[in-house]
């Protein structure tokens, strides 16, 4: 992840949180000579993300806070088990540990989850993949713990993808000619083009020129079908009403990916606390 | 809520939408002239909120947007109810489409759930209130949202209000200490104490000066002593486990407000989408 | 103070001294290998506020100053008392200079012009408070040196308290009218109430759900009655024409707070300078 | 002025008190579509300054706001005089109304402090000018707001010219070496140099190179003798222990500019309010 | 091109030559109800590129500027050719008239020297497109020019691609590793892989894995085997040593891009100007 | 130059570069925790300029970096000679890479193309000066470029210097209104007005007032009847179709200052590249 969108984004939560611009409490109670030692402890089972992120709020705060991680980003953590410490001054361990926590719980709610779909699907072929149905501002956050439960992403933004929809197509007059509009759109991009319908795929295998299909809303039936038919022609997704009791039954077609906006637009956070020692 | 603040957060989220600049697919396949009408459904039923938040991602994107809103923001709609309706320009409209809804969804999402633990507690005297524990740089649009779903706001921040937790008072040396320390914070700041025992709750009510108390962790048994002690003294706050399983029992306890962070970390989306007619 | 917040703010003032982005007179006569030390001294006996504000503006221009306080925040000095000591790089050192005593030199002015009015009630019940009126973008730093200077702060901005002035009640239809109206905002936010006339105050005493009454350009002996109807009822402040004349009168009525926009729209800088030694 | 910079600091004043993002007085007590009409009016006599400034806080907050000026920057207005009319929307009116005044009050104290000097010298030839001893991040405001009173601007920044002072000829060795090692700083910036004796001043009019001699703490007598000696051939400027008392006698020795960082580090804010009719 | 992001470069760019924040000379020369036209006039042969965004500096300074196109984005224009007339106030006009010119003129100037060496490989199956070495934070700009000079864009930064070049496969342990290592990287992202040798080339064929192969500093003989090498098997990219001399020769052996960093490094701008009439 | 500014620029460079968020590449290829040395080269011979400015990219990423230089800005360099050494961490090496070349080619390219323009003067009286024609958002470090390759600087934006063009004298009404409209600016700012006639020029001359005249578009016989009109009574500037070619004789008129548009707004890259080694 990138270091410098990391700062601006914890920054801005610090900010958020200090308002008016104090901590009043600590301010009143807390001695500003007082240090103070923590634990963030997970009090559920999960997977970690965003270590890094939420502990530079410590960081951001006080130069002189020193952090030892017992477990990292990716890795499954117990109820109750150690994360990493935190030792430093106290008045600014208490000011950013909500900061710290919020973007902590929310990233590895994301990986959580991700670890949820990968674990239904566990041998098969299909590969769990994000949207772009993100909470604003913190996509980036979001992939990277996608990415840490084990999911793969899909495309970043508007800018780095073609992906031709339903209006798409129905604007430029149907799929051949919206697949000949962006033939022209230079190497560096990949192609996906959403189809509904098993007639529609074979109009996008017959024309060339796709890199991906999204198979949206297919019953497994068709999605079966759909696969064979595209086996070796094009990489597919499956799209739409996923779920952890339907996911299964999808990634058994033997579609290559499958994509879920819940991971990121809907993922609980994974509760976790710090347990502080002034 | 603070229309700067709105611009300022949806920018971001255009922005960060756009990476490096451009909606390739649209620039490809829509013709720069083309206008579209388009829907907002909801797809399940829930609580709205942030409507103006997320349209105006579409008027920020073009001045020639027109917006015509069939519902309101804290108004329940059923899955399949058209919520408003946009007028414009086909490329911009769906270049903002994702970011409109990404904040609607979410916004939606957390007035729902809210409307959920408030009709869990009908007829009770308790309100629902939310925590600090929400997603990082969207604390404002998470706190309007549980207003739209019938929830209170707890502080904004660490700037509003004082808030005496278990570390607080431990290095304060005690209840009384830590409340004689915050006595001279000034008149316009309400303080609330965390309390984990009755035997506690009794040291506030004798010594004073509080306005809240927050009871932390207390079985319901607990609880309703607790309350039945305070009436009339101070304010209670109940914290804690809370679910949509236990708050009914909570509320029943005759606390007057019941925290939930749940509401704002934890929320799902609202699931609704844009049906575009170019 | 946040110190993030002060970051931003000095960074912004050093780019504003900076302006196309050199500082020529440096950049031609200092040799870019020269230390050098400065005394940062006062010039008027005063308070002083805003040291770790202005002095990070070296800081912030290079990694390498030493700093040795001697004095702090809240401490009175006298004319000539030295009050910190800054050893570094000249040429940095010279191009913060100006930015670095605008800030404490401005925090100053503040906190004296605060100790001058705390000064004058010595003895009586009341405390000194501030406003709203304050210089735009410098609020969380007027408001910290206030209280350097013996004052209290007074809400910190639109959000953070309830305060019912004319326009609000005329609007709402009456006294009675609008305290019910802000009788739902949660549990969090005083209210105050503004009063022009001791009826007024009668009706907001009579209602309740006021935490202060605002008495608003109250005579002398007008002020003493609304005190003694208002003792132990509801907390009081006098507001409007308060000046360092006509301070202690209102102060020896009794009431709790008197605000005072003077504090911050309004105090001359304290006068100090920087003794350079290169 | 800038058209620019004016709505960023406006901006971020509107957002500086909004703090965590709502107005929560006007939000509960002023219905939506309430309309008011307010007159922004002199409380105390003095030169108007900044009413762009302050009146866009309206205007950004909300644009459907009709502006009557009644009253320009640079005139004199005598207490109880309208300024301007502002008419709309109830509830932004109430809340930009603060960050309005906060602007112009400033404002219109620095032309005011700044007319009281210029009406002090007048008859002679003297004109008043300002420092760069401004409050942080205001600069271009007041420096406005000196040009509205009377005054004249001195340099901007340390960019826009260059400004000899006594460490700087300490540390190039001399005045010569000084004036020697900016001579081939390009044609584009004006040239000063600070001296403390008549020795010094005959030093740079002896070696030439120099735009303009600022007289630093010079007596009136040795004031006079140094301007006679600079006459025709640098322009003069005195600073240091400049006061409404004082000025006038340092005007009557012919110097040329009179610099005072009084008008912009000290002016109370001129006494206004808006009156408001909802 | 995306509307916010040329907001947010073109007010930088007005800020940043209005510095302290004047236009001293418009303000002291031209009366502030003074209306003017101006037409934007090409100086020399080219292809026009940035209208948009350049002459928003006008519409961004003040709102009543009217603006007639007389030729678009992507045309060719000749030396005297009108392009545009910008009619309204006269004072912002020659506020922003550097600013509007700055970036038509850079961006035009990439356009132009996009068009030369699409001009010169005219006929070939080759398409000419960009690199990432672009002006620091004009890059959207720039990519946007190219495209309106007839070339195509490589990727926009390190997010958008993977590009395995010379020391990634240094560390990886040769082609076969580093292709191995980017293999799951998700279906969204293209792989390019940068080879010196046509040993390099067989190693990237045998292995497959990569959608495009860079072919650098390859002498034109080789290059031609290169790419009968990889005809129908992976699209290719010729880099290095192309200019305006060798890129038709490049362009003969039939590869497919052929990247030229000194689109957007080191294009002169295109002579225009703006002839204005008050 | 300013380091606050330098910082800024650079962060939004490699912002900009990491897109969505992050170097893919070097992430799936580069183990973390690997080291690297790389040495900054040139490929050509030119003049270096912004070596701070660009190695500050590796810095920026991350604070491991140890950085030698090798050659200083404004020093002349051969093809191949080595500039820098950069050793750390080699993710971010390769991740800051092209940041760092962009600025550092953009810079040195215009010490390069300033440093041809000096060169063809040598011997002569006259200066080469920069214009306002530079690429958007790179001013500050543009102007530096200049002084590194011997130029000198001519004002850095609207608000440090006054000069008059013909659109200024025409709405003012000629020459000697224009200059009397700005006689009462301030002893700060320097004036200068450009002519286009030998007769404009005597009406400045006799008239008094400017420090400077630029003659624009001047032929050499009337250039030098100009610069002979002015001698000793005015800094005369020479502008207008200024190339290399024609630089020397312009310059052996005797005039004191020559602008050039083409140092900023068409300077080439100077070609240089970073050597790896991991």
């Amino acid at each position: 992840m990138n270091a410098l969108l990391i700062e601006k984004l914890v920054r801005e939560a610090l900010m958020e949180d200090l308002g008016h611009g104090r901590d009043v409490t600590s301010e009143l109670l807390i001695p500003s000579d007082a240090s103070a030692k923590a634990v963030l402890r997970a009090r559920a089972p999960g997977i970690i993300a965003g270590l890094i992120v939420g502990l530079s709020a410590f960081t951001l705060s006080d130069g002189d806070f020193e952090i030892t991680l017992h477990a990292n980003d990716g890795e499954t953590v117990e109820a109750g088990q150690d994360i990493a410490e935190i030792e430093g001054p106290a008045r600014p361990l208490l000011t950013a540990e909500r900061t710290a926590l919020n973007f902590i719980q929310q990233m590895s709610g994301v990986a959580t989850l991700t670890g949820k779909y990968v674990e239904k699907i566990k041998g098969t072929h299909a590969k769990i993949t994000c949207t772009r149905k993100t909470v604003p501002n913190l996509r980036a956050l979001q992939k990277y713990a996608v990415r840490c439960g084990g999911g793969h992403n899909h495309r970043s933004g508007l800018d780095d993808m073609i992906l031709i929809k339903d209006n798409h197509i129905a604007v430029a007059g149907g799929i051949e000619a919206a697949l000949d509009l962006v033939s022209n759109a230079g190497h560096g991009l990949k192609i996906e083009i959403e189809v509904d319908t098993l007639k529609q795929l074979e109009a996008v295998l017959k024309h060339g020129g796709a890199d991906i299909v999204m198979l949206d809303n297919f019953k497994p039936a068709d999605l079966k079908k759909a696969v064979s038919l595209a086996k070796g022609k094009i990489v597919t997704e499956a799209s739409g009403g996923v779920t952890l009791e339907t996911v299964r039954a999808i990634a058994e077609t033997g579609v290559d990916y499958i994509s879920v906006g819940a991971l990121t637009h809907s993922a609980p956070a994974l509760d976790m606390g710090l347990d502080i020692d002034i």
